[in-house]
């Protein structure tokens, strides 16, 4: 049984706190959040203790934590409970710099505490099938990977400002896919983008459609393309290309029926709330990563894979200001 | 090279002898019309003689005849025909009686001539496909046949009075590939119908809707059901489900294209019209015709195959008016 | 908040518990079995009371009872929690006996409690979509219901020997889901059935294939066709013909990959266990209950629902040994 | 009705002659090749005249020619033919140089002929029903193009060295439909590429694995990938978002079959012979030429079009070289 303390009791941290309800070897100990009044509905639906950061961090019945917080809280956290000796799982991203991520990696690394970095995508259940699949080996080398990635409209160019532009906010989950999938660090980035969604975005400095070009050593290939507007739902697919055949995922849908009238044949559009298109890959996350800490391996993504998204999206940003491509 | 003549030329005509056209093999004669401008259009266009019906079963040079005029038409030219020893393409249905059809058995095989019965849907590239799979023994004994079969729209009320009605005029193409697809002849049919469509169907003592149960003396069981419209298409479907697996086949759409908008996922209706549906039967169905008798091995489906589903959809309609299943 | 006991901690005791657990209007309460083990592994992890079934009916402190014990103790089940004024949500068949189901009616409208009878695939996310439609209009009259329902394998032949045959244990969810979706009472049942898939539940005096025909006054048709086994696993499928339009429901499918490699294109089986593939409809079915019990509304599907499906399932038995159509 | 030369009677020229026969306005009056036998062929089974190229230009009985030879003999007949007044349809490329291409634009303008570039797939009727919603706004603004092109297998290490090279023998196809679809002429062209089918291209100074970056003055951008080799079939798929929506065409299989056993659900691979994939497209185009020249209205694609298309690909191949986007 571990025992958990939810570090931030907004939507991400009550997400978190129903996939610990729904295991039978970990449990929602304690929560903490700046509104106390998040923290005691949170507490109250799964009979928790509201406590306040520091007392989590310091009590030794805690096992582990899960750090929902804002961005720029998670630096010093991630220092705290590394030093109080916690598993950690960290919402991503680490940090919005890589060097700041770095001196995360240290003091997790000296504590030698477990640490997860939250990029849900991986473990949703048809990319993880298609990458376990690749793994073995059923579709040959990996060629070409191409990433279609939209959401289904563009946050308020308020949040836009303050997010680290589209390639640290929305593509670092399509650049951490990339490398979950290509198997082999990417060595060059070319990126292009434009703002076609929403004037304002571009006014602010920020592209809402883009496309990235990676490649790796040995020539393997990989396509991105965002936008921050489908009006068909949150559009998540991908696609594998390799030497012996391809494997793809396709969007969920709202449900499954299908129409037929004589305007043809239709079916519901994509669901478009990513708390419900990845429920089941939050839910599995947190398994991985209860489970890890209990047996005492490494949970995945770790904090490197953290870093390494980071870094790749410094480079799609560079090279969409310098026009040139970006060789890591 | 097979010389063959046109008996009638109407719709199916025409699309017979735009088949011939498509073969090394073969090439359109004579043609001959009750209606002589629809002899010569035809005629100048595959660079044929316009001819009478007389003429053309007289002709030693003309091996072959498509018989594609009216129905009661058909048992006189099988007749002439088969005594002029002429290979014999004869639209479906042989003749409205089974009696009649009997005769015209007799006179074919005391001629000796190859007849084929055209039930094009069975040279329908997937349905074909779905039958050579069974034979190959893809998924093991056949036990559960499902048939569904939408017309477009329905036809005038005055053909329907002299149609023979939906189980003779429509259903027999269910009924045929039935025995198709099993594999085992029919001993029970048990039909239900109403008017749903068309009140004045009704009145006219016909149904626009039913549903038929099949049964084989192994226990085999084949359920169709019919409606006389369909907003979105020609709703033309099967699926077989055997010990091993199931097989099935469904709709052609007018086009492949996918369009993704705020309303959901859109593709085009079924294709409406039977010549479009079925274009790539009929070019199989004739060039298995000119190879069957060029090679002089039999064609199929036979004339056997053509009194057998004359058979069902008179017990069909028998069944509707007892109320009782028919046992065969 | 509605207090909840469960009476009976097997399998479709603890999908309901689980169901429960996560509402945030009702809670597990307390449970009974016969093994005090399983009733004591359900409490611990609901963080409920173990109790006898005759404390739970008797305690004022619960509001509901979810009755999951074996279908021979509903009856008694029934009467008692009536007589005791909770609210009851009891699993499917009421009884294996119409005229007992009639006298569980009897005494649930004397004690004016609310009843749900546990068809949890009305609630099936796509099903339920279909029904919406239909009441909502979008396909106009309903005319032909087609329902392809499979399960993934036979049960052992001593379970067939007391289930009450294929029509009365397995079928009476598709004759269920014909009354939800052809919103007519049907007034004619015509059977067909073979043992094609275990030669000893022929033995044994049922079938393992079958289809039943259903027809309503206004000559609406419905199709169900019935195996034992389908290798592609849990094959729930319905369509909807009517004079707008038309509506489906395809499988789910273990996962949504494709992979495509010389051999085509390839998707994974459909899910194979009924508590996966209705885990969702399980879900909203408690949602329903609970929310029906608290606002004073009534559940449905009803006891009369109950009552109907059985009916039927008896009619299509009597149809089959009969081999003639039974009127209703 | 329109009299055609046919220059070329190999596999296209054949392609192209079926074609026109499928057409009540237009015929092969005569047809040459440098192999006395592929002429008297094709002349036989379309009742043509066998003659030289130089005749059937000579000839004022012909108004078209559809030049189908060697690709460095297109310069010379285009050449020819324009000054002779014939409308011609000329298989692509016109020509390896975007110089000589300049030199035929000139001698066509002068000479006042229709000039089809006979880049098939814009005549896909998938293809070209998206253009045609996307014109009538369908789906809004064009934003981003993603188009996923690979041939079934790579063609012998030989072909390659005289072929161009990947982007000018293969992509050029999927440049002209960017052109096609975007409806803005591109502005910046970005390649990669790698030598991961076959490493005998790779020492043939080829890549066999290629994916390219498009971008439009106005921010649209395109993305196309190219393998040589796909084990699945002929993949020829692509999907356009919009700001009202998305518009996608997926693959054309073998059959439309789909077979569900113990391992899933499996359908047929894609076609993979061009000539088949492309059948449908390559009838509309012909027509579409035929229709055009006896309306006196000029034909799309035009050579302009050609030029374009292989200055891209030139582009392309540079950008590739330098390692750097290349501004037009």
């Amino acid at each position: 049984m571990l025992n958990i303390g939810i570090l931030g009791c907004g939507r991400i941290g009550q997400v978190h706190a129903g996939s610990i309800a729904g295991l039978a070897n970990a449990r929602v100990s304690a929560v903490s959040d700046a509104f106390p009044a998040a923290a005691e509905a949170l507490a109250a639906s799964h009979n928790a203790q509201v406590s306040t950061t520091e007392q989590i961090i310091a009590d030794p019945a805690i096992d582990a934590v899960v750090i929902g917080t804002p961005t720029d809280t998670h630096y010093d956290l991630i220092h705290q409970s590394a030093r109080a000796g916690k598993a950690i799982f960290c919402e991503k991203p680490v940090d919005m710099s890589a060097d700041r991520i770095r001196d995360c990696i240290k003091v997790v690394e000296e504590n030698n505490v477990a640490f997860l970095t939250g990029f849900n995508r991986r473990f949703d259940p048809n990319f993880a099938h298609i990458q376990a699949a690749i793994r073995a080996g059923d579709i040959g080398d990996v060629e070409i990977l191409t990433i279609l990635s939209r959401d289904p409209s563009a946050p308020p160019v308020e949040y836009i400002k303050s997010s680290g532009g589209l390639f640290r906010d929305m593509m670092i989950h399509d650049l951490d896919m990339a490398r979950f999938m290509l198997g082999e660090e990417i060595t060059q980035v070319f990126a292009v983008g434009s703002s076609l969604v929403d004037p304002e975005i571009g006014k602010a400095g920020d592209v809402d459609t883009a496309a990235v070009t990676l490649t790796t050593a040995s020539g393997r290939i990989c396509q991105i393309s965002n936008s921050r507007r489908a009006t068909y739902g949150y559009d998540q697919r991908l696609e594998v290309h390799g030497s012996k055949g391809m494997l793809r995922a396709e969007n969920l849908l709202e449900n499954n029926v299908e129409m037929a009238t004589a305007d043809g044949f239709a079916k519901a559009p994509a669901q478009h709330f990513f708390l419900e298109r990845y429920q089941a890959a939050y839910s599995v996350e947190m398994a991985h990563f209860v489970d890890s800490v209990l047996a005492g391996t490494p949970p995945a993504p770790s904090i490197h894979d953290g870093l390494q998204a980071q870094i790749l999206a410094d480079a799609a940003a560079l090279s969409l200001e310098t026009g040139a491509p970006v060789n890591l």
